[in-house]
């Protein structure tokens, strides 16, 4: 297999160490399109791209933008998404699209041609997927992954109380749905001999214990952490749910930015903050 | 909540009843593509639609597009979905969209606002969704169903191997993850009184005792039963674990059909020919 030179772990640790490891989410939900006075279509999604970038200039080391915000407005909402795709890239930084694809077979496969990498027709970086069909279907997303230096990001343990029933539910070997999972995510990322691999992991940063068992057999991963901040988690959560492991966590967080738009100056002022604390979160550890 | 007249329950009834249960699968692979003579981008990808089309004219009661191989070739691909979603519903026909989409709160609300209905962006009937993230969270889709006379059919038991362990694990209270979504979509069908609700299923046929036992649990469900025929299911396999519900089964085929293309007269057989095994199925129960 080519080995691409640099992966998105190479790219990603150079730009945490300049920008840090904050990633923005991007989702343009009718609240903010209205409260940003912008319209509630494709276009109005496009402005409001167009102002978080503004904002962005090169501050960001990744966006996280999320998929049904954008095919709320249909194929015209998908173009916006390409659109906004590049622009991040443009300003050197890296996209995780946040789209939590999963099927099987030749229909995973299409998903993977689609949506991995940046010779994909979506160009993002990095992909969220869902593996209730099995983990055992994603392989050809881990291997277009690979090529690609992209990543990707199975959710492993939803930051939402809804999921927890059946994420913790027991296989007949005992280990929880979230460990088994994490346990094919190890194996897949022996691809690749540098510190970490492709297949990363969402795990809610809410979650104590549970997290932390998952997260520890997770030695070659990086972690998307949704919920740190404005959805509760604080900096102690998060340390005992990561431990060591807090290097390897991108710290995510959406309308911690947003909600300070539609000016740019108000925008700005929070992406740095952001920024500052998830310098701040790293150095504690 | 207005109740949409007639539902998706009574238009796949009486299309039913004309024209079969059969779902025709409609999945522009590049083998498909390269098979058939056709360019592998969004082009080629709407030339296979004219002719399934072309082929069915008004024989078939619902088709299945895969979305990942439209998504595959980015925003000129979703063109070519909508294009074709269009085009079966002005034959008359439903459009059952395969995406499996899933995620939580507002995220899983602007899925739904863009996929579910004839009135959203995307305009298909009914949607395939993932619940891994919680069946709590199909709330909105199930609400947006609803209003829409629109159906959903998440993935309950799958027909693949590698989604065995996971949909079979135990919750505490004993039942499996496949059985436990079960009896949330039966609580989600009690909003309706007609003797089928918004929420469907989709089944491996080729499952047996725990696919026997998930849709006992769904008296109030339409199954989508992929791998009838091609995918090895044989009409037996299909009585064994769909018994008196075989009249909510919808067979569907992709291969059964499309291999036999591009010949307009070899696909408009392939249809007979599955139209006829899905009565012969129904009478046989």
């Amino acid at each position: 297999m080519t080995r691409p030179n640099p992966s998105f772990w190479q790219r990603f640790s150079t730009l945490t160490e300049e920008r840090s490891p904050f990633c923005c989410g991007v989702d343009p939900s009718d609240t903010l399109l209205h409260n940003w006075g912008l319209s509630l279509d494709a276009a109005g999604v496009g402005h409001f791209c167009d102002r978080v970038l503004e904002a962005a200039e090169d501050r960001l080391a990744i966006f996280k933008p999320q998929s049904a915000f954008f095919e709320r407005f249909g194929p015209a909402g998908m173009m916006e998404l390409r659109r906004f795709i590049g622009g991040a890239q443009a300003q050197g930084a890296l996209v995780l699209l946040d789209a939590k694809r999963g099927d099987i077979g030749h229909s995973l496969a299409a998903y993977a041609e689609g949506l991995i990498g940046r010779d994909s027709p979506m160009g993002p970086d990095a992909l969220t997927l869902n593996a209730y069909l099995g983990p055992g279907t994603l392989r050809p997303a881990v291997e277009r992954a690979a090529e690609q230096g992209a990543m990707l990001f199975p959710v492993v343990l939803s930051s939402n109380s809804e999921g927890r029933e059946l994420q913790a539910a027991r296989l007949e070997d005992g280990r929880s749905v979230a460990e088994y999972l994490a346990d094919h995510i190890t194996d897949y990322n022996s691809i690749t001999d540098e510190p970490v691999g492709p297949v990363g992991a969402v795990i809610g940063a809410t979650l104590g214990e549970a997290a932390a068992s998952a997260v520890e057999r997770m030695p070659k991963s990086l972690f998307l952490a949704p919920g740190i901040g404005a959805q509760g988690a604080s900096f102690d959560d998060v340390r005992a749910v990561f431990g060591d492991a807090i290097d390897r966590v991108i710290p995510t967080s959406s309308r911690g930015v947003l909600s300070h738009g539609p000016s740019i100056s108000g925008l700005r002022e929070s992406m740095e903050k952001q920024r500052d604390r998830a310098f701040e979160l790293r150095q504690a550890a």
